[in-house]
């Protein structure tokens, strides 16, 4: 049933290097290598030597030579697809990479598709489908934070426990099942107590998974920022204050991408990203309600507002915009920033301090966007107000849309199970709820796995993974 | 004297790649990869195993696992440098690159300089300096001819005979040197003729390749091509022409990068370099004039000029046209174009062809670079004009203006010896000639090097190479 004909592509990246790597996988991989490479030292075939071995030696197109290449040999099972690998370094010109693939090809090969190394990987047993999925994020994480998380779901924590879970769960499907044959008999096989307790077990487990996305999506895709406040307080300033020094470091990591429509933040490892809020203006009043409705719509995207004030304004004017943002903040975190602080002097910091008292959902500090002063403590801030005690902790956070859903629909089937048992429920109703979540938690782990699903995941990889 | 520290630097390309490169190579490449690197399964040290062997693992720092790899073990000499080699393949994000590198860094190891693992691969004897120098033409190489040119210098056959004949000449030297010691008995150690004969068969293969260099330095650099002709008659529309369905497959081959000032195109293998001309008007006499000074200087810069003529125009104006170019060009190749040939149909053809009689340096086309008819045929009349002869021979061929220098600056103390030899003047001034061009030919295989001459060389290399 598994495809085992021979894939390439060029798994490293395309810009400038000294060495590009190409990898071959599948039943013919060795012997389709074997016949454009040639050990000048040895003069052995690859497929003669053991596995896990290095060999140099020069890539051969009929009487010309394309390169000298180092062969990295692995045997099946003990390779990244699980298949026999070749991995040729070869030197890094465009020209030789494609020569190079056009010569596997013409040999046999096919070039693989985005994700079939690790679709394969995962088909062969050699990881499940959370740890697949996990390749991409670590790959794609530009943050310590993002790389963290990526990285201990590759190592697979997250999805061992959900098995382990899923396989007590199906043990008490059988026992119900089973009851269902001696209807009649009126038996109890599984342990309602019991079962409860195992489904009480599953719930926190699910449940603080569930919780884990908000923190982990964003982590992955970064904090969503707002920076509220009208044209004139200095809204532009204080996102290039906050940008300047970090936007070198980023640059200093080649090959990070930016989003262009949203500027990004890293401070500490997190990802910050800030949402525009351009186009408020305030020449009229009528125009300045719809800035300001703009501006709400920005803060149900955020996690985090920033409400920039002026404090050089009147403490009224302010107190009004407070007034309106938090009448409309939801479960966002809400910073209010005195801006233009070296102008207005102490006295005004000291009445809006007076004035306003904080809730758990609040912080305030009192900056000077131009002359950058206290932009570090705003920092400070934003960093206290993501709640990062799950990050260190270890604990397993989910960062993946489609884990999400399928733990949020397993938690539901679960609730009906839980009910059905309170209730008394007929056995074949109960199995058909727990065979429900069942399948909710296979999807995950990749125990349960439809064609479309694999299809879906891997399509989203880049070629060479 | 050789600097024996442990250096390291990411080696593959920084853009979009599942896989990454991190080389370590030095004296203790291995021990400072063995303090991050733990291999769950066989738990032994990098130290303890064999050359040449492949080893999966994980990069730890502290308690944190950063990544999953495979290490490649190399052993001195049996590697790039021909010191101990390490090299990491690590998932591609930037993120775990910088991580990989500031880790080896902190345990001992320093950034490589640009190449520094090519210049440690020269001092350690694994190639020699005109070797070294084709792993960067070998990595830039972006067409099939400039490739074949590089590889096959990468392969050593250019400098190899050099060395040989140098070694001959080093014979002569010490003999004509020797009779010096005994300049009062009039002894002759050093055969004339014999000297002639080397010397004779020495300027065959120094002339050859100083003629090779015109065409190996517009294979590496691409053809200089020069589209003349007034703004009306279509330069940009035939330049569009030529590049349009080509341009696509320069995009297929990633990383690739074009020059932004003027237009490549790969024909057959071969990169063709389109100089803008740009700037031409021809609205008043004067400024036309001054339009024609500035083709002209391009002119000087191009190996091939192509004429524009418009055929719907006057033949004496075109006529007029073709004169004052073939009265500027030196020993470039003509290729006269006639243009809006579906416009003016046959009788400007012939009338043209009539007038015109061609040279041994000149083409002749018609075309509708509108309607793109006849493109192709101007295609391979470009083909053609480049005298490709020595490529197929498999003849060596010079690319290097370091070695374009070194081998015109041998020749003229060659002929300087063999005027000597026939003027017959005294040995040691005969000696001298001939050390001084010895000393030439050493500075291309790198028998005779200074750390300028090798800094300047490795400068121009990317970091990693």
């Amino acid at each position: 049933m598994l495809d085992q004909s021979t894939i390439c592509a060029i798994t490293t990246g395309t810009a400038n290097g000294a060495v590009a790597m190409i990898r071959v996988a599948g039943e013919n991989a060795i012997a389709i290598t074997d016949q454009i490479f040639k050990s000048p030292k040895s003069g052995k075939k690859l497929v003669d030597q053991k596995a896990n071995t290095l060999h140099f030696g020069r890539i051969i197109n009929g009487d010309e030579i394309l390169d000298e290449v180092v062969v990295s040999l692995f045997k099946a099972p003990h390779s990244y697809t699980g298949e026999d690998v070749v991995e040729i370094s070869c030197h890094g010109s465009a020209y030789i990479q494609q020569e190079l693939l056009q010569l596997l090809i013409s040999n046999g090969a096919r070039l693989a598709k985005p994700g079939e190394f690790t679709q394969r990987a995962f088909l062969n047993g050699k990881m499940d489908l959370s740890q697949a999925e996990a390749v991409a994020d670590v790959i794609a994480s530009g943050s310590k934070a993002a790389h963290k998380v990526a990285i201990s779901q590759l190592r697979g924590g997250f999805s061992n426990e959900l098995s382990q879970l899923r396989e007590q769960l199906l043990h008490f499907t059988a026992m119900v099942e089973l009851e269902l044959d001696f209807a009649e008999e009126d038996v109890e096989f599984a342990d309602r107590t019991e079962l409860k307790k195992l489904l009480n077990q599953i719930d926190v487990v699910i449940s603080r998974l569930v919780n884990s996305f908000q923190l982990g999506n964003a982590i992955k895709n970064g904090i969503p920022v707002t920076i509220a406040g009208e044209t004139n307080v200095g809204k532009s300033t204080l996102l290039n204050a906050l940008l300047n020094e970090e936007r070198a470091i980023v640059s200093d990591i080649e090959g990070t991408t930016r989003d262009v429509i949203e500027d990004t933040l890293n401070i500490d490892g997190i990802t910050f990203r800030f949402i525009d809020t351009a186009g408020i203006r305030t020449t009229e009043d009528q125009i300045e309600n719809l800035g300001i409705e703009r501006t709400f719509q920005k803060i149900d995207q955020a996690q985090i507002v920033l409400l920039l004030l002026d404090l050089t304004k009147k403490l009224d004017k302010n107190i009004e915009r407070l007034e309106e943002i938090r009448e409309r903040i939801d479960d966002q975190q809400l910073i209010i920033v005195g801006n233009k602080a070296d102008e207005s002097g102490s006295p005004a910091i000291r009445q809006l301090m007076a004035k306003v008292s904080l809730d758990d959902h609040e912080n305030m500090a009192f900056i000077s966007a131009k002359k950058g002063e206290n932009i570090d403590y705003l920092k400070e801030l934003l960093i206290e107000t993501v709640n990062l005690s799950q990050l260190d902790n270890d604990e397993v956070i989910v960062t993946n849309a489609r884990h999400f859903e399928a733990l949020s629909k397993a938690n539901e089937a679960l609730q009906r199970v839980v009910n059905g048992i309170d209730m008394q429920i007929s056995g074949d109703f109960l199995a058909q709820d727990i065979r429900e979540c069942l399948h909710f938690l296979g999807e995950i782990t990749g125990d349960i796995s439809t064609d479309e699903v694999l299809g879906h995941i891997f399509k989203n990889f880049c070629i060479g993974k």
